[in-house]
């Protein structure tokens, strides 16, 4: 009987949710070296540091944006990873690409803060959206057919998963289609997606459609 | 019966706890990036280098203050995270804005480093400090309500962790309202405030009001 | 009876997995910080924007080739420790000399970005890759002889782990050594070698041999 | 019965290994960041290239001694950490004050590699370090006092964990002492010190003194 490396190879579910919590945390943080404190020669008063401040405003939206967008894509990764009960080789690459993936957020979230009205910029943000999404949905269709799921998972639970990715990634794509007439417009629309599956309110419930 | 995505959502207390130990760890060293090494062109003996290095000590000094703040917030999440015997979406979001706050924690330095003197970076910092507390209140009261808090824990124990937070806060609140007579008054008693709950001497012990 | 301190240092495994997984988030996130954003002065359209864009092309390849190469060698890693019943100090310095050229990684990856058709920079990211897999080899071969492998792994794991990383370094130096004719010849060797282990297709199975 | 914050407080040794891993991890990674690609307009040539390459390498030398300082007071931390049965508060500032002390480790790095025949660099480096033992000695003393060992540790685990420090920083201090004559001398028996307890050689184990 041989032992197939890849049969042994990457089964620690363990070792990778502690590989996606340290990539996460240093994306999540790396994002803010974007956020410069004002040259102390350009101020010169209560004011002038007020309104250099008030500058940076911008930019800590698309901050706050990216951090939630992290943030909506670390809590789909956990949900996913609660439910498996072993992973193997196929996962851990999925999960890696994945993770190559939201390490470029803070390139795409610079980009946007840098080239508010740019068209190039706003589609690259949501092509970063599209291909998380697209990994996360890959890695459950793989999950589900390798037979990685807890038997005890509820039975209802892939079609949850597959439907919240698919239901958000649309609304993502409205947002980035709303950019033929405004790039602001499309931002909008993604951050009024975010506070949805970030507020969870009561009437609109998106993730139960 | 239906498995709604926000029932299955954000559960690990694991993975928060993860990702937490991870940003903070990141914010915590992003600090000393901006204690940079003089020039190495500027310095002709011994006793430049040593002023160099002299002139640095307020910056050091910063770091020390928001080390402690961050490692004080550290150590209450992580108390309010152990007496949890499970998760849910709305803790893990409340525990996001939290660490995105935490995140903001070197700007917040970098610029009263640089402008030690003005009321607004001040207040900022204050500000920075008052929302840690606020959202770890709002994450408590959380906790309580959705009865996520383990049974066998000590029956004050809500209280001592509410108190804790209102008494901080309200010391906080009194260094920053001293700005009106001078920032370096406010910096003054902040540290002191910190220097308390580091020690914790037996004489104040102010945790225990 | 004495206690050498040697013999109660350094043995817990889960340690060395925590700082593993941090350093190659790190590691791993560090190399996004080469892709810088296009200067907003010089950008005068879309069309100039995606021209800016384009022109970090192969730059990213080289950062998701680099991606690959920690995660392979995470993926590697991992597989060994997963396989062990404890650890040792000398296990635990081996690897923090692995970690050690992980970390060196970022550098390589900028290094022959930059470089792309200098052959010392194409050997020195080759170098990085062959140090990674020796350590990684000395690691293994340390743990069999000093017995820290789980009993009850399976009989033939200690070869197919050894080959694994003979036969992968064995690729990469033929790779390498098509620099004689072009750096570009090496570089795409690689990136089919490491397109390998992460599809790990059905066809190839490199990994079997 | 009145639940006093400060028993309940910090606690957990789970997170606190949680968030060495990620301190040390970053101190780790960060020290990478001084090792600058040459910049591609001075270099026309492999000869060039080769030469920039080795113009860097003393600050290869000075990071490769900082990761080992880091890897050795980082193994020394976890070694006393896996002996403890639980941890409290003050055994959580005391590791926190400690983590402060690593993450000033990239600072004093860079500094004695900029300034390699500056003793004031050379005393900071070596503070350091000094600080670093100290600060693992009181904490151990502290566990040892507040009873956080595990009750079936080895008889003479104490005296190990202690005589181990005060050896290890009576080498460096001699090491430090040697700038008197020249401060390349102190760096050569640190490196020598370090070694010693990286590769831990059958003939001089010092560790057993």
């Amino acid at each position: 009987m041989e032992a197939s490396y890849n049969r042994i190879a990457g089964q620690s579910l363990h070792r990778l949710a502690g590989l996606s919590d340290g990539l996460f945390a240093v994306a999540m943080t790396l994002l803010v070296l974007d956020l410069r404190v004002p040259a102390l020669a350009s101020v010169h008063g209560e004011r002038d540091l007020w309104q250099a401040l008030v500058a940076l405003a911008p930019r800590l939206v698309m901050y706050l944006m990216s951090f939630a967008t992290l943030g909506i894509f670390w809590a789909g990764q956990q949900t996913q990873l609660n439910h498996l009960a072993r992973g193997d080789r196929d996962l851990a690459w999925i999960h890696l690409g994945f993770l190559f993936v939201v390490s470029l957020m803070p390139f795409s979230t610079m980009l946007i803060a840098e080239f508010l009205a740019y068209r190039t910029a706003l589609l690259l943000y949501w092509g970063n959206i599209l291909l998380l999404g697209a990994i996360l949905y890959a890695g459950w269709k793989h999950a589900v057919r390798a037979g990685l799921v807890k038997p005890d998972a509820p039975a209802d639970l892939a079609c949850a998963v597959e439907r919240r990715i698919l239901v958000a990634q649309g609304l993502y794509a409205m947002g980035a289609a709303l950019c033929v007439f405004d790039t602001r417009l499309s931002i909008g629309m993604i951050i009024l997606v975010q506070a949805n599956y970030v507020l969870a309110p009561r009437i609109l419930r998106l993730d139960r459609l």
